[in-house]
């Protein structure tokens, strides 16, 4: 009885969200308000009929993680015909690029995460979602073992299988230390919504400590020394973030101790933010040191103890220990162990990361697809495949080529190989038979020759970025892909398999590099957007606002983020220990 | 340079925040904000210029805690002449009455709490606040010895100690066990925001746990039974909260996993919240019994172990063995070890709380103040002190006393020993005059007929609850006297001393009972008012609402809880382990 009115009402303030949707997409900013209302229309009810009356067995997907790529495939994947079980040991998935803003309490740890069951139940088809690790995968016979991560009292067998038909792995990355001895032990990664939460913890617990009566000058002093390493968006963002959170916040709380702080940000390199624009890197140099921020660049970290940070000054060669009361570590990306031991599994033993091919499969598996962070695209190199895509060409076996043999595989070649096209655009080629002639400067050329005006194309290959909107649009692409999949198999729209014989079924993987932004803190930011389009300021922290709240997962999260933005202007960050 | 602009930036954000109070005040809850505004109104310049000059030592003030009794003695207090310093291991103020509401993320904990320094910092004159616990009190040197709770890298001694002129102890209690074996390593606590956290944690913990595919039906039935020790206010609304989370939240989340779940209330006695009137308990019992909690009364827990709570059931005496998933224990309080060790200290050994006199001051000692749930008041008897009111009262030593003899000192009486008042109330004798001769029958009465007619008064001595609103008046009164301790000492309001001579300096501390609630869930509460006024339904609900966001310590939280309540009706609870 009782339960069945909760629902009725439940059911209530359902629908009436419906209409609080709309007031939202009013009150949303309206740059990002278009895109995300594109995002919010997953098509729930075309393949509910076609769910109902199946039978045979079905293909059973199992997903790795629940980060950008696993989620992203997830909110893509729509095909009816597909039994998913998704592992994760979070059940939530967190918008990543707000987590400097976490660590300072300028938007909440729970705003910026959506539960995975949120999701899953959204979805027509069969979704089951367990919170647990995997530890190892056996593509032998296609399973994955999986343990709980739960420590306290639940008792049962912790660990159980799974077994896959298509296994995606998106399981992300774990902090890179360099093996740097006393990182692990006594420094602060931000990767996770924990390690951001801890991190505001420390700076509070800091200025507390550093409060107490019986603390000497020099120790206040390292107490509130707050060391970044690595000076790239993510350690650049929270040392700003921090900045900004000590001025305008804490300052007010502990007017005795402000004189005491000093924010250093180690970057190992010449500069900071080195894979943006000049433009950005000196804005951002200048605006940190106008700031207050003492930025040492060519500064490799050694050690870390307790309370001391060791480096080695590239310029000097000198040894320099900084004592410090918090360490924020942040200086790229390494493999996790499973990972590792999967690479070693499947042969691929000489490589730093696991690699796929261009449809994001695994090379030397069938089934198992891998995105994200996890994960690099081995491109094809032009010169490995040279001679079959010549043979390809000249139908005719003349062993000679001619403009017209190239017309039929032109599109293949840019399609399969896409380090044609930029170095076309680098080299200010017209179109690829321009560049065939400029080699050769004839109409007709041999395997040789073709070879000398193709030699320079794969130096223009580059990995892509670990970034969010990699995986995010991997994760998509590969959805995509299995909707399609049947539909595929008959009608291949791939390139020409050149060392084989058909189409490939689905078109390669195309990284849309959207632009990226690096916020600077004092409400500024920059922005370098495709076509080399720097922007740098207040105005370009409004876009960022409005694109980050355009791109959160849900309703929910984008109202939650947005009223936390409207919190801090109000009422300022809260210092409270929590 | 930019330091300053950002200063001049937070001031201008700090000066346009007026105008949004005054915004707030009509966005608040009508019946609340009025006693909320007068709340807002610390006489914050009236010292200002007093504090300027003087440079003779001030008395310096400690105090212990921030809870409701700290806090509310920190925002009354006004005198500038004070030198403040506040020791306690939380910096933050809780809104505890709304823990229960964290545990199942009706509530933020951020929004409930409120830094102890923005409190401190809207004050006039010199406080200091320590984030550090007073392990030990030294009456005889009047220093208290204090030791940071940080574990981590912080360094330097953790040990300082504090002087004092006057002492407040404010520490509140622990939970108590009633040592029975288990409890404190098995069992949740509901006292503190971290309690409430841990519980929610483990709550999603419980239900992802239950959602791996290895687990047997009756491991899921274990994991799954949710048991609440003590039918008190806090373990009834938690019980009916978590209640509403999992009908209303989770098991959309967790369709498969509904018809698992059990939630237990066992009590000891023989009915729930038996402090309040018998409808409230009724109610109470039927809507949980309707709603399908299973409610066991009359059940003793015997001991804890990691999979079952024993349990002695008091009908038929036998001994239960319940398998659960999660126990939250909420029994009561019990005395801190520090305030034992003082107690011990001080010769309150025959004691299990810390005595008081009516104005608050630690018994036999003379600077020392307790408060709150560490401490009780320990009211005078009438018939200790039946002598000298007596010889008060017969100015002219005759003897016999007079209706006239009394008529100067009846105020007094009434005014130092309140249960006089109460039990002229119960007796429904119109006065104390009255009373005498109803006793007596004749005009004059000699010092036996005066004590017998006095002997029953005594028995309407009770202590006061340990709740949230006796602490906030008690820290109020305080304040108060501290505010006027000069004046009072010259023109002494209190009562007559009767074994003494002269008056007390400030009328006794009388606490004025504003009513109590029973949230029962489904948007249903219970309220027990003044003059036994009961309420329950949706409409409590609804005041209930609006007296908690009126008593918010600020408006910050206030605007905080009020927009967490806002956002749970449009998108529920958030499920994700964070």
């Amino acid at each position: 009885m009782s339960g069945y009115r909760f629902y009725q009402k439940a059911s209530e303030v359902y629908n009436s969200r419906r209409n609080l949707y709309n007031l939202l997409v009013i009150t949303s900013v309206s740059g990002g308000g278009l895109l995300a209302f594109a995002n919010n229309n997953p098509a729930r009810t075309a393949y509910a009929d076609a769910a109902g009356g199946a039978h045979i067995r079905r293909k059973k997907v199992v997903v790795l993680g629940t980060g950008w790529a696993g989620t992203s495939f997830l909110k893509g994947l729509k095909d009816p015909s597909l039994d998913v079980e998704i592992v994760s040991p979070r059940n939530y998935f967190a918008f990543t690029p707000l987590l400097p803003s976490v660590t300072n309490g300028t938007v909440e740890a729970r705003s910026i995460v959506e539960p995975i069951r949120n999701i899953v139940r959204k979805k027509q088809f069969d979704v089951q979602f367990r919170e647990a690790e995997c530890y190892k995968i056996d593509t032998k016979n296609k399973k994955v073992h999986c343990k709980s991560t739960q420590q306290n009292n639940v008792g049962g067998s912790d660990e159980f299988t799974v077994d896959y038909d298509y296994l995606v792995i998106a399981m992300g990355a774990r902090s890179n230390t360099f093996n740097t001895p006393g990182v692990v032990e006594h420094t602060h990664f931000l990767k996770e919504i924990e390690d951001a939460q801890k991190i505001r913890k420390t700076v509070i617990d800091c200025f507390e400590k550093a409060s107490l009566p019986n603390i000497s000058e020099e120790e206040r002093k390292r107490i509130l020394h707050f060391v970044v390493v690595g000076g790239g968006p993510t350690g650049v963002e929270f040392a700003a973030e921090l900045h900004d959170f000590v001025i305008e916040d804490l300052a007010k709380l502990y007017p005795d101790l402000k004189s005491y702080v000093t924010i250093t940000l180690l970057e190992a390199g010449d500069h900071i933010l080195n894979m943006f624009d000049k433009r950005i890197t000196q804005f951002a140099e200048d605006k940190f040191r106008r700031d207050g921020l003492d930025l040492k660049v060519g500064s490799m970290v050694t050690k870390v103890t307790d309370k001391e940070i060791c480096t080695k000054e590239r310029a000097t060669g000198k040894n320099v220990s900084i004592p410090y009361g918090m360490v924020v570590w942040s200086t790229g990306i390494g493999t996790r162990p499973v990972v590792m031991d999967f690479m070693k599994q499947i042969g691929q033993t000489n490589r730093r990361v696991l690699a796929t091919d261009e449809w994001l499969r695994v090379e030397g598996c069938e089934d198992i697809y891998a995105l994200g962070d996890c994960a690099t695209i081995d491109q094809r190199k032009v010169m490995e495949d040279i001679a079959s895509i010549f043979t390809k060409a000249d139908k005719n076996n003349t062993g000679k080529l001619k403009a017209d043999d190239f017309n039929e595989v032109i599109n293949d070649i840019t399609e399969r190989y896409p380090q044609v096209v930029i170095h076309l655009k680098k080299q200010q080629v017209k179109n690829f038979l321009q560049l065939l002639k400029n080699a050769q400067g004839e109409d007709e050329l041999d395997i040789e020759k073709f070879k000398l005006a193709l030699s320079a194309v794969d130096a223009q290959m580059k990995n892509l970025p670990a970034t969010a909107q990699v995986a995010a649009q991997q994760g998509s692409y590969l959805a995509d892909c299995f909707n399609r999949m049947n539909d595929c198999e008959k009608n291949p729209e791939g390139p020409l398999r050149f060392r084989g014989s058909g189409r490939h079924r689905f078109k390669a993987f195309r990284y849309k590099h959207l632009g990226q932004f690096a916020p600077l803190g004092g409400e500024q930011t920059a922005a370098q957007l495709p076509g080399d389009w720097v922007s740098i300021g207040h105005s370009t922290q409004w876009l960022w606002y409005s694109v980050y709240a355009s791109k959160l997962v849900s309703w929910r999260t984008r109202a939650l983020v947005i009223s936390d933005w409207g919190r801090r202007f109000i009422f300022g960050r809260d210092s409270s220990k929590i």
